[in-house]
């Protein structure tokens, strides 16, 4: 059992990991909920399909806490709409949820993001708890604070800081999440051992194999999410340092949007990762061969590797478009040695030339 | 010239009241705004077609800040849904808005509501400088942070705590209001008297009239502004004391509900504040004669006083379910005499029975 603290300025809250009975993650969810007026459990449509562990949650959270009415989202990007939002708050708004209820977001990370943004907005903002029920929710998007929907112009342009009271990672969920999602939340995993945790990168370059064991997870999930927690917590709204969270999402981002969204995110990033390192030891950054030992760790896993043949005139130019809208100067994350990121600023098209010549 | 300052925890900024040039309203929002790397003008439509002042306005604001650009937001409460706030996010990400630009809102308390949402969320948040053009956007909507758009459900069900970083009131656009809604606006004015600032009261009491001059509008705004803002500073979220500037909506809200929009939220408060006045003078809280002064007051502006013929079972319905949804207990707020403003916890049906009663 895994309890990590993550302390913020205004407000700090727990991340519990492991594998949990439904008891035992609405103990913690009504513990951290304090009495709010009602309970308002938004749940991702597959979940409560799929998997037992849902309805059972639902049952032992409508035994703590008082007004428990649920809503099904659609499953993954699809919640991710301001429609989606409307048709969220006024449900929330027609079943009489006021200022002092709660929002339970239980799901992947397209559910808490979704979640996430309804309660920082509904009524100007009420409690919120997380149950990542994905490996990518549990390690990236369940923690940090960050909510929000994508526009028709691209993803997550429109959302919020709100930090949850409490997040409840029932390792249990995983169980039902397809291998490919698995191996594409592992991408995050092994992105947390490079940029801040050495000890963990040497641990997955032992052990990680294509069907973690429930042992595994349960001691690779916690350590993902101390790295996550470290860097939010020195800078909680991304003014600077937070950004090496983004190690390997310049070009994984670009190809998953030229992919139509075909490729995974974590899929993206393995991708992105190996073109950051490549520029990387083109550099002089990163030590030499760390790129290929990366390679090798994500092939096991049965990510993509071959950024190469992606990094078409397409991907480039949509690396443009992104970095135009966000800032002037490419803040570029590269990675030293395992546990080590800095951030360097590169005109952009230095970096292109750079990036097509280093691969 | 009225420059007034909101001391916030994270962020303080000033409130510029005066009859300005667009030159001097453009050279404070620069000024405030520093350096953004791009500035989007949400602009209300009526008043870019009615003022001289707002056109002039985008020009000055052409020479002095980078990337302006402009959108026409649709007159008054239209501008104010989820739809809409898709339709400027997505204008701004098209146009290559980033992280580091600003947004400026232009018009009456709508567009405010609108332009400050929008603030909020695009890219999880970005800077705001708001030009009020009406009364109620100059003493209400655009000074104190709340951001918002209405629901299906009702009226700011969705929104954000997001402070601009300056207001610039010009009062030389109060000439393009209409009478109704400038008299509108004073009842929001007497308001702010009435709960903070006896000396206000009494001055709308010996001079207050159906046309206000400029000199006089020059003078009530600031006194008006600093009521707010002394509150608001207290409590930023609106955890207790901030419910004091609710005075008259609790009845005020459901009878603008009640008449389908038809009452204006100026004139419905100024019944909802002769219904707190009634009912605070049968249960002892309120001087004997207040609301016979505040009646007199009101009628002398072309305000509606007549409560007791338009609380009927609709409207008296209407108070419970929008209490429902708020908070199981009443804090109704009663003003014992000109300035001081008390909070006091009612059940519900007590309220409804007492106040039937004391009209």
């Amino acid at each position: 059992m895994s309890i990590l603290h993550v302390p913020l300025c205004e407000r700090s809250y727990d991340v519990h990991i492991a594998s949990l009975s439904g008891a035992e993650v609405a103990d913690r969810i009504a513990a951290a909920l304090g009495q709010p007026s009602g309970t308002a459990v938004l749940l991702d449509e597959h979940v409560a399909r799929v998997s037992s562990r849902a309805r059972d949650l639902l049952d032992q959270l409508h035994a703590r806490l008082p007004g428990v009415r649920h809503l099904l989202l659609p499953r993954g990007e699809a919640c991710k709409t301001l429609a989606q939002i409307e048709r969220t708050t006024q449900w929330l708004a027609e079943s009489g949820y006021d200022r002092s209820s709660a929002v339970v977001g239980i799901g992947g990370g397209a559910t808490t993001d979704h979640a996430g943004f309804v309660a920082a907005v509904y009524l100007r903002g009420v409690k919120l708890a997380l149950c990542p029920t994905t490996l990518l929710a549990a390690v990236d998007a369940s923690v940090g604070g960050k909510t929000g929907v994508d526009l028709p112009a691209g993803k997550n342009l429109v959302g919020a800081f709100h930090q949850p009271r409490v997040v409840v990672a029932d390792l249990g969920f995983l169980a039902t999440v397809p291998a490919r999602e698995l191996h594409a939340g592992m991408a995050e995993v092994i992105k947390a051992g490079l940029v801040g945790d050495a000890d963990l990168f040497a641990r997955l370059e032992r052990e990680a194999e294509a069907a973690p064991s429930p042992a595994s997870l349960a001691a690779l999930v916690p350590a993902a999410v101390a790295v996550k927690i470290a860097v939010v917590a020195e800078d909680e709204r991304e003014g600077g340092r937070r950004a090496i969270l983004n190690f390997g999402h310049t070009v994984g981002h670009a190809l998953e949007a030229a992919s139509g969204y075909q490729l995974l995110h974590g899929e993206a990033v393995a991708l992105g990762m190996v073109a950051a390192l490549a520029l990387g030891e083109a550099r002089g950054v990163t030590t030499a061969g760390l790129r290929a030992r990366v390679v090798e760790l994500l092939g096991r896993l049965g990510l993509p590797v071959d950024v190469k043949s992606r990094l078409d005139p397409d991907a480039l130019a949509r690396i443009e478009v992104d970095k135009k809208r966000r800032a002037d100067a490419v803040r570029f994350v590269f990675v030293p040695s395992p546990g080590e990121a800095t951030l360097v600023e590169i005109a952009l098209p230095a970096l292109l030339d750079q990036l097509v010549q280093a691969l």
